[in-house]
């Protein structure tokens, strides 16, 4: 079993190549070689199986080819130009997300292989207005380049597949979180910061009413998502690849009430209410509630309450402490 | 007012130069000046206003370029690669279909004006199985490339309108019966042969069941559908810029009947049943019926019976007259 990761400098890529090389074994198979790429050096965690780390720049001539070269029989696609930067930089988001994606599936195809291929779509593949928790087939109309960018991967990965050039599956992420490091400017990094700074014993700033709701699974669970999106069998998903993933929906009221169950009243009280009208547009118009009834029939497992999100975060980024 | 048709030597582009110069009016002004591009030399209406054909391959380097040069007010991109043909050749269908129509939409961005750009997108879009009557938010699982190709193309549109790149109508049209001309061996053929051929005195084979339901628009229709889509008013479509279009949901046996009420049992009687698996098969994964709300409350307006769709063959192509 050899596996690529693309992508695997990012915080979720970098997390499933910690869990292979723990794990040792993928879709039930011992993995023999990992190939870990991006765009930066990715670190490689130790195991005991032959891992390397490239880099470079997908789209470009020949870069994809290169990768496919070595016949990996689980790839993992992940490299994307985030939300906020595709829209500010239209040449570099289609560039990386959709020629990028394109590019390897071009490749996949010449070398004459059928390897399973991961790709990570997103919740922005969807559009307001929404019914009251989105349906499997709800259909995708994105409002942002990035969704509009995911959609099509789906739509081409979906194609591909049903022609037997490649065998994917594309899994639509919620938003992940609680997302470890530094507080981002990203418009989303809120939902993380309330929770992952107070439990730092920081200040956290809240710019939206406690009533916006949203989707959200830890990394942990996005971990676990690619995997059973490597080792689950194709024909159980048949012709529709892309999935959407189960998550929690919660207010971020109710992400503070969690936070107050776990953590106590000092830890919650560390929330600042700064209400910013920007970040209270856009969210807005982002997706609140998912009925992911395809992919909980195929085995794919997050957590059921915000509570076991915070709980995974003190586990698995804070040893356990909370300031 | 200036217009450029893309694919304008297809049947539907045909008649819809044919109106056009008819009219001499488009979305309420007077037609300018009127360009038709096609693979093949197009046709050349008599008209009141300037009108040249050119020739060239779309995805080509610089073509979509020098068919944007003159600033064309509406542009309508129905050139494609149809369903089967792109099925058979992987290359040839998304050179044309997805790359021809990305080089023309990135001829538009670069060309730094907001023409209204309509595209022929299909019912393919769709994938089996289907709810009772397809309607407007049931989601996009193509099962041809042909149909991944054009739902691609529906994202990137919309895309690109909300980006105030172009302002762009995608329609999904129906299955035009009846076409005009000789019997093809397309699979969908069948649906026009039966009416068609008995029309004029010819015997024509029904390979299917009569119970097979399907969704049929007239050419007639199929024109409308293109006129009323370039002086639609942008905003009231909103940022979902794929319309599903409405049509007759009728059985073959429906339609047989509505050729015997037009045209009486002799005519009728000139259907010959001779079953074809093959035809059979890839019949049963079609739509057979839609609820087009959306459109028809944007004023795009179809028949409301099969027999309306036989009458306006009979005027349109027939002149009145059943052999």
């Amino acid at each position: 079993m050899k596996v690529l990761i693309i992508g695997a400098a990012g915080m979720v890529g970098r997390k499933l190549a910690e869990r292979l090389a723990k794990d040792g074994t993928l879709a039930g198979k011992q993995i023999a070689s990992m190939t870990l790429y991006d765009v930066v050096p990715p670190e490689v965690p130790e195991a005991k199986f032959a891992t390397d780390a490239l880099t470079g720049d997908l789209p470009a001539a020949c870069e994809a080819e290169k990768l496919v070269a070595g016949r990996p029989d689980v790839i993992f696609h992940l490299a994307a130009i985030v939300s906020g930067e595709a829209e500010l930089d239209f040449d570099k988001g289609y560039r990386i997300n959709l020629d990028g994606t394109r590019h390897l599936f071009d490749a996949v195809r010449a070398a004459q292989y059928c390897p399973r291929v991961v790709f990570t779509s997103s919740i922005a593949v969807f559009g307001a207005p929404y019914p009251e928790a989105i349906y499997d087939e709800f259909h995708t109309t994105p409002l942002t380049s990035y969704g509009t960018q995911k959609a099509i991967g789906e739509l081409l990965l979906s194609d591909l597949t049903r022609r037997d050039i490649l065998d994917g599956v594309a899994i639509r992420l919620p938003t992940i979180c609680v997302r470890p490091g530094k507080p981002n400017k990203a418009a989303s990094g809120f939902f993380s910061n309330i929770i992952r700074e107070p439990l730092a014993g920081q200040e956290a700033i809240l710019p939206v009413s406690e009533e916006v709701r949203h989707w959200h699974a830890s990394p942990r669970s996005a971990v676990g998502f690619l995997i059973r999106a490597a080792e689950i069998d194709g024909a159980a998903i048949g012709p529709r690849r892309a999935l959407t993933l189960p998550g929690v929906s919660v207010t971020v009221g109710e992400q503070i009430a969690a936070l107050r169950n776990v953590a106590g009243d000092t830890v919650a009280a560390r929330i600042k209410r700064e209400p910013d009208q920007l970040i209270i547009d856009m969210v807005g118009g982002w997706p609140q509630n998912f009925n992911a009834a395809r992919a909980i029939d195929l085995g794919f497992k997050a957590e059921s309450t915000f509570e076991e999100i915070i709980q995974a975060h003190i586990e698995d980024e804070l040893d356990g402490r909370i300031a």
